[in-house]
């Protein structure tokens, strides 16, 4: 039967991740994988797994696995509220933080408004924007919106940029604050890496420069481990209070026993001492990948140096098309993500983000040494 | 700052859950509870979730923390098939079957478009129906509809209906399967309690009857527990499809640790073992809670005999009015949830919801003779 008159005006705007396909047809074990932005699976407490478990039955029976407060765990909330030193009514739990965008989309967003964001983007905020036909236009030169009307949310990744890798300076925040009070915008600070620094000093967030008007969206992805998605949003309560509303009809409330045992991960010390181990597993990391792109690039191709997160962002020479390149990389058994899927117009088809969490360490040598080989193949042929 | 500018134009349509803004407020623990959904905590496989936990971590190591796909694990997404008799490609994991609804309503509706549904109807699918601006209402009479093109859903409980506790015959199945085709309907058929018989025979689900247009949500709330935020739907692959795709900006994917110990806990026989024993405790319940009704109620007081699920439905005299009475029974310790929630109209007012799987057994006698007399005591005023 034919179903295309059921489908809403919104399905075609509806965005696949390229990331998640490569993800659907690939076993990820079997390539070298840069794609993903996936954790290192070394930093996942799975020998306390068995020991959280019995203390969060221990310490909170039943109620561990019945259904809970739609704006999540009571325990969980003043843990994050005493973590980030913000009022306990402006944090409402998430079941993951791409959740905290697509409610944020769902509450603030008509078809034709305006996000303004940097590019490259995060590819889970543009899918949301998009299936909302949100209209997403680059927040480039901050110059007076000529339909302020519909702009309406500034959306921004402020620390280790998924895909670039780039944090703000202070002064760039100030100057994005500023032009978000003069604009009269709400921001949504995306922050999931903002606990992974491995050199420099941190920014203060947005959040703190103008907690009236931006969202703040948290994860416990890369903090605690992804399997659970948890995130949180703070922000003033007469926001949250939309979101609250929303969320009862998304999924009632998030994940309970996930949330205890996140309460439990955080609150007896155990998320710091492996947070530490974590941190210095990625700087590690980030420092062996690029001593690796510098030893086995071809010349003509540069990357960005990031203080924290999980990625990188390769500019190849101009000419080299790394969608036209992605079969016969994925082929010779090498995965990244074509740069030009972060940016809605395609455009920047000669770049590429490389993550450099997941692989092991032992396997990543091979890894850039068959990307490199495939670059020069490619170059070899453009020059 | 204002912020009404800011709110796209479905939040005026967002429907606040009385019965959620009943648990923000008050502790259940403290009163006799009638109101929720919420399954008997000792039902909860409590005792072995250490087990568990020790078990997916030994199987499935880190694979059980990292992301997961989009369409959900594939070992839960197998036993799921295999349990119901369906292809695997027609299986979808979701983050709670409520998401199961939302994401229909997402992946369907326009504002505007219409929605059948059997009155008195679930909660959160009004909810998520309304939040689109979609239009509800009544299937009574399954007459040919006036405004076919703007039709698109019909929505329905068949099993134990929330709120009601009826279970639809297979003619009735059979003639709203004829009537969807007839009117070139999908069928959203959300069957948590199905597994959750007491009496009587199973009737065939309406997926068997028409799989070309169902979709069929279910729930491991009331057959694993609530705290895990997990259902399915199984529909056709080419609706599924949209279904996917949407879910990836959603929330990436369903909450992977909590699905392997689902997959776990059913593969391993625990899960029909545990329902077994759940359904031995809640046929007592509705029995023990019938029996109460009958020596406690008023004269001129009715309810349904449901055969499964966790409600019955109570009519009052004509006059009564639950939604005014509530605060005085409220303050004398007893907690329902008025008729008219269930219609978008606010009719029915002298109706109520009772659940009768959360409270203790030895609490139900004096809840009942609670109940009772607050009901004397408005009808005693009315008469």
């Amino acid at each position: 039967m034919d179903y295309a008159r059921f489908f809403s005006d919104d399905v075609p705007s509806f965005l696949r991740s390229p990331v998640r396909e490569i993800f659907r047809k690939v076993d990820l074990a079997s390539i070298y994988s840069f794609a993903g932005g996936y954790p290192d699976a070394s930093t996942f407490p799975l020998a306390e797994m068995e020991g959280l478990t019995r203390r969060v039955v221990e310490k909170y029976g039943a109620r561990a696995l019945q259904y809970g407060g739609t704006q999540g765990v009571t325990e969980l909330r003043e843990i994050i509220s005493q973590r980030y030193n913000v009022p306990l009514e402006r944090v409402q739990i998430t079941t993951s933080s791409q959740q905290g965008i697509d409610v944020c989309a769902r509450v603030f967003l008509n078809p034709g408004d305006v996000v303004l964001t940097t590019y490259p983007a995060y590819l889970g905020a543009l899918q949301s924007f998009r299936a909302y036909r949100a209209c997403v236009q680059p927040l480039a030169d901050r110059l007076p919106l000529s339909d302020s009307g519909k702009a309406k949310l500034i959306y921004i990744v402020p620390d280790f940029c998924n895909p670039s890798g780039v944090t703000m300076s202070l002064e760039e925040r100030q100057a994005l604050v500023e032009f978000a009070r003069r604009e009269d915008l709400l921001i949504v600070e995306d922050s999931p890496y903002r606990e992974l620094r491995y050199s420099g000093a941190d920014v203060p967030t947005i959040y703190s420069l103008a907690p009236e008007r931006t969202l703040h969206l948290g994860s416990f992805s890369k903090i605690f481990a992804p399997g659970f998605r948890l995130g949180w949003i703070i922000a003033e309560p007469a926001l949250l209070e939309q979101i609250f509303v929303c969320k009862q009809a998304l999924d009632l409330c998030p994940p309970v026993f996930d949330q205890y045992l996140a309460a439990e991960f955080l609150g007896s010390g155990a998320l710091d001492r492996n947070l530490e181990r974590s941190i210095s597993i990625y700087r590690d990391k980030r420092d062996y990948m690029i001593s690796l792109l510098e030893k086995y690039m071809p010349a003509g191709v540069s990357w960005t140096h990031p203080d924290g997160g999980l990625f990188l962002w390769v500019t190849l020479p101009e000419g080299i098309d790394t969608v036209a390149m992605y079969d016969s990389a994925l082929a010779a058994g090498v995965a990244y993500v074509a740069g030009s899927f972060f940016f809605p117009d395609g455009s920047h088809r000669n770049t590429m983000r490389l993550n450099f969490s997941y692989l092991a360490k032992e396997r990543m040598e091979a890894g850039v040494q068959l990307l490199a080989s495939e670059i020069q193949k490619v170059t070899r042929k453009e020059y």
